[in-house]
């Protein structure tokens, strides 16, 4: 691929177990003149409450992307690698050490390489990492919608006296007032809680939800149907903890639950979105360690594709 | 957690991946005055005829068990483990290379734990501990209704000439007289058997069968239905083999047989039985050298949760 | 089990775990005086463009074999290792280091193994070897309708310029003349493609495709109809590559993709087959190395206990 | 190969990941006339204290055998393979519920297999397979000298009341009067004991000890002399535990012991056993579920070749 | 076990694979009178560099110690365990989200748990945790003597602006003037480091080195030697960083390094220091998520055997 | 990292999970101005006999490079990533179904990075890729010196009729006049081979060999002497197929021989050639599939690091 231009490396040309480590090998960042969409990696798991690793997470999804034949997507009918402009951002240097210090580095780096009209789809690191891409969203676009694919509502108050953990942040956006009320919406959620309060606030804080249990039952388009019927016509913040998926279809990860979600219900909600004023992504909490065959970082890489399709679609 | 209190240790005090190893931190059966139900674990696996290991299925599913917030049950309404009183039975103490003391010692330490009004959840081991808990509980209760989720009939007569095996142990039951005549139900059955004469022969034996292959077509609404008219209001056993899932959702299993359900159709099946007169639980057949990233464990101790639940339920 | 008799050995008499290492321990072709289906080992990966070792996948899946209990099949009410002689051709001995060569060793040993009446069912392999078995069966039976279980097309040109690899193979074929004019349909195809005309070549080569997305749509049921009224009465060639399913289940594979299908949604299909004039079956793409608890090699071996099973059926 | 043949198939032809299943691809024991060495699988792990899963054992170490380009031994300047006529002896069938009933039927087994100056390698199986060996062995040649590399002693009296398991079963051999007095030794023993007492006994029995710690000490070469040195002009009984490698070399195995021999270690004591009067051998304690990328499959392997040049050394 | 009773499970009555969860099965804290030395577990990996997850260290320690016989140490000729009154202390609730609170909680759970003459063995979590254990120990002995077994110094200042890291606190303890002048000794350091002052600065604090290359060049004996004389009469704390071992006998850690040492040489090291005034001891960076089949934690769990053994003979 | 910098990025800045995805996170060969030495991946796997999977290896040890904190050499005492200027020249787009399209492209681009007096590290890929490396090494400086590295000879003459294997590589190379007559040498030879002919046929082409088990025996300084002598002043390839390492250091690779190196052992070898006129260099047979916790792709890192040192050193 000659500098400056766009686009996956041909896999026709080179194979694809070759040639360079960025997402779908698309291009760095520096190395084309301007982009639409960058793809930003935030290696960073100190939010985490049980198995860590996420940091590996950007890695991980890069090196899975190298399955896709990242071209036409049948579904959604057009091509998104080559007719939006999408660069690899690489990564922020989040200090692994503290969590105050990456959330500052990360929300500085959304907003740099977010400026203007560009999008960014953040590859987790764990859910912590949502918490500064909203701040930064919300900066340029007022409080957002959330569609939020997740077996937990993270919208719990503390955790050890830690205000800013993986199953913490969308109570301190909401807060925050990043969110707009009654816009927001959990897809996937399941497993037991703490106590049905949890529900209580979660429901105050401006929520509905999905439950895994329900989608079999209202169906998929019903479904679709909701979600797109809560966001509106707001700008909507897409965010994709890879736990929704049941372990079965993403061992890879922190928290598994069981009774998830199918990858191809995922891709079909995903799919749904179409045309809804997404301004920001994230896909998180893949975590290397626990995956096998690559099969949770491949479903991520998946998501992302879908993501940036879901950008082209958007602004058509 | 100071001795003489019930429930989990408390998770946003005490980390879950610290803390004890019980299953899902709650207090070892000799640190609480009385309880209701009691976790046994009964490492067992003398009686597998293909991959062994089970004997590390108690173990491995109390680890796993440290995944849960075990709380609030959202879909049943209840919180169980504040409001059942659990303990940590430990293991029994099996003879490895005796399938007939096993069996003795298994029998006899399920009749001290289950006393009076307590229940007991076995956490096998192979599928051949369902036997000497059938003995415990039919003593006390008498013939009993079995709702038996699993890949397999395991009404086999012998397996290289021995009568007490994993495959056998449900005509053993019922050749004792320990199942209620048309009571009792298999669900998740599939792949090939011997002979059309196993499937006679089950059926002589007073059970119904709703095959895997049966659930997409009957809807899962059905099958509860079916399962709860099939057992009324008698006593029931339940005895869940992990294989009943598919290998994807339980890898970890010794016959693993493709074609299974999903954990969310599982969890969704047991959820159905709740009112139901059960008075014994066991989960059998993980083998956690099989396993991956715990799927298979974690499914299993979530069933457990479940079982905890139902108890809850039917108690009231 | 004594020479000249066939079926597999007694799972009573000697332990799965033990005995030959053939397909479902039947006998080795060279122990029986005659056959009608013949498991045919294709050893070779030459074809693979992204992770290899499929090479390994003919020992795999017979390893698998081990787990099935092959006597009868429920579903389809009959014992087809005792009513059909089955027995194990070893495998082609194809040149690692040379696509053409191989393709000849492949095509002629099948025309061997393949005589007059006899059926046989390869185990891959990459798919590049349906190529060869699709010549050797359009020798004896003219032109075939194909039924293609996959993730992919497989209808690509070249890669590389290497006209025949995993993905080109069923473009060759149509080229060659090996394929009845619409008669042929994929079914499972999902993920990302070059471009839309990968599409539109495809649909000018005859072929039809239900994708894996349309299947919970339109049912498991229209599914098989579709596929039978495309076939009808012609002479069929069954091929499955076995990321047909989702990574959750075949996580050993060379290119994965996700959202595919579960297991019982396959074993549905192909049993929905039945009575079709299957003349020629392979199974391809497991990749052992990536493969976790033998699930991707059991799915295989029991798809293969499904084709025998079909080959009954269709025989009667 | 041509049925008759003796020796692997020729590696040049047929790819060593094709071929028969057999040991080192050799002919299988009704294939050739006669034979001078048996390889003899014995797939029984009922004698497990801990981690089970040797009953997998054979088929792991024949897999792996095919790394072997087993033709001419560098070291012992000999092509065993062709020199000596070896065959693969299949599996004993033994009863995985029954100790005594699998003892049984490996003595018988064996006994018929190394009839007249007939040699058996057998392959394990956990360590119980060496008292039915043994017994056969000193059927035919009387007492025997042992020659016995393991981590551990294996003379314990009882485990769990149980007389025959895989720790016990050289104090039930010394009882029966099956090893010659004072010309029996360990090598490699480590790790803690239940007490100063199982030395004694060990020692009453007429056992020398070679710890794994003293082998840097000493070096090899005074090891092999002080083994030869015991033995002497006895027939001798070579039992390799493969445990007695560190688990660095030998993960997959059941009882793990850290502080042991490296595989370069262990290959040169056996080659300096040449020449000793060696009657009969097995390999134990491989447990492929526990094994990764076939490293102690492969030792095992290695080791039986080992045993082979060295049967066509002593028979010089 | 009664409670109040000392030493391990009787593994002739319970399999290993049974009872208790605790280290070697030896009882809990709280359920016996009084104890010489307490096995402490220490869950956090809050200041690991690279990969996470040595949080579920103690617990796979604790696990892998079931494989333990301990009753007699040979090559020490003891029965620690026996004579020792050596109990589990179960786990500090380190805050996984905060290294002060954590290092907090560590020392004050270490200085309660060894009060008076106990002493602690302290099960990581990632080396941060020697630090609070070095705080505790000098608080009561003054400084102290530091034997370190590691593959790194971990004598740098600061990472990323944090100065309490895995790989900073012996800096830390050197500038808090825990650790005695001129005593204390690194064994097994190699790898790139950041430069030469690394080394120049460390010889400043006073400690000296053998490198991982000196040891098979000056030997085993020389080497206790070394280290012998340097420590002297001091009390001396012994940290072993599990890395220390080459990855192919530790692969399970965060920050492995090739080039280290076999298993077999660090228990010769650790035997060698029998008779020294230990006063303090931890295992850590046990990362179990990249262990396989235990050899890791194994390694690790006879390390603490290892250590209650030395406490024993130290103690004479 | 600014453009025009040389050296891997700041570890204190940029945590090493993170970062860019070069060989040590060096800069890639466009954004700096020149080089001396360049890092090449040659992801070909296509003369793999075995297990294939090598095409991965480029990959797998730059992620793995990221273990390394490159900075100063302790034992070469110098600091090859600062005083050298390194680049990472990306990966060769070679043909994975074409030998010979892959050696010629290979070729071509090992004479465009390599041109002047820049050097070559390789890192494979298979140890086919050698050939062209070897090519294009002497068509610049005519025929060299072969220090080789192995756990097999590589001298083998044809496979299949294919003349360009990974077990023929030096044969074609020493009969093109690649190596210098009487020159090279092998080290860490062992396993069975084809006949004693090999051996002999091996020595006629001019090399020597240092088995494997000559290693313990010689010693360390014996060897290193011993390679000096051979090469003496001449023009020196290098060339390391992990698999020299013994299975337990190195589980991911393609043809695993057990016997063999400890890693160790192999640094001190190498670290043994400073001095030498080394003019190119390969690192191959990394199969990640095989691998467990990046333990042989560390090794194969850590030897291409040394690889620089030793350049570095060279160049004085």
């Amino acid at each position: 691929m000659t500098s400056g231009e766009y686009g996956p490396e041909n896999g026709l040309l080179v194979p694809r177990f070759a040639g360079r480590s960025t997402f779908a090998r698309i291009p760095e960042i520096d190395r084309v003149p301007d982009y639409d969409v960058a793809i930003l990696g935030v290696p960073f798991d100190g939010g985490t409450s049980y198995r860590p690793g996420a940091r590996f997470g950007p890695q991980a999804v890069r090196q899975a992307s190298r399955h896709l034949r990242p071209a036409y997507h049948v579904e959604l009918g057009c091509s998104p690698l080559e007719e939006t402009r999408v660069a690899d951002a690489g990564d922020v240097a989040a200090n692994p050490f503290s969590i105050d210090e990456a959330m500052a580095a990360i929300e500085r780096q959304a907003a740099i390489v977010g400026q203007g009209s560009r999008r960014i789809i953040a590859i987790g690191g764990d859910h912590t990492i949502a918490l500064p891409m909203l701040r930064a969203v919300a900066r340029k676009h007022g409080p957002v919608a959330l569609i939020h694919f997740d077996a937990h509502l993270d919208t719990w108050d503390t955790y050890f006296s830690a205000p800013v953990t993986h199953g913490t942040i969308f109570r301190r956006a909401f807060e925050e007032g990043l969110l707009l009320e009654e816009r927001s919406i959990h897809a996937g959620i399941r497993g037991p809680i703490y106590g049905p309060n949890d529900l209580i606030e979660d429901r105050q804080m401006g929520f509905r939800t999905i439950r895994a249990t329900d989608l079999p039952i209202i169906g998929i388009s019903a479904a679709i149907e909701a979600i797109r019927e809560r966001v509106g016509e707001a700008p909507v913040y897409l965010s994709v903890d890879i736990d929704v998926l049941d372990p079965a279809f993403a061992p890879g990860t922190g928290t598994p639950e069981v009774g998830g979600l199918a990858s191809r219900e995922l891709l079909q909600l995903l799919r749904g979105l179409k045309g809804l004023g997404i301004v920001g992504c994230d896909v998180v909490e893949v975590a290397p360690a626990y995956d096998h065959a690559e099969i949770t970082a491949l479903a991520a890489a998946t998501v992302v594709f879908e993501m940036i399709a879901l950008f082209w679609q958007g602004s058509r």
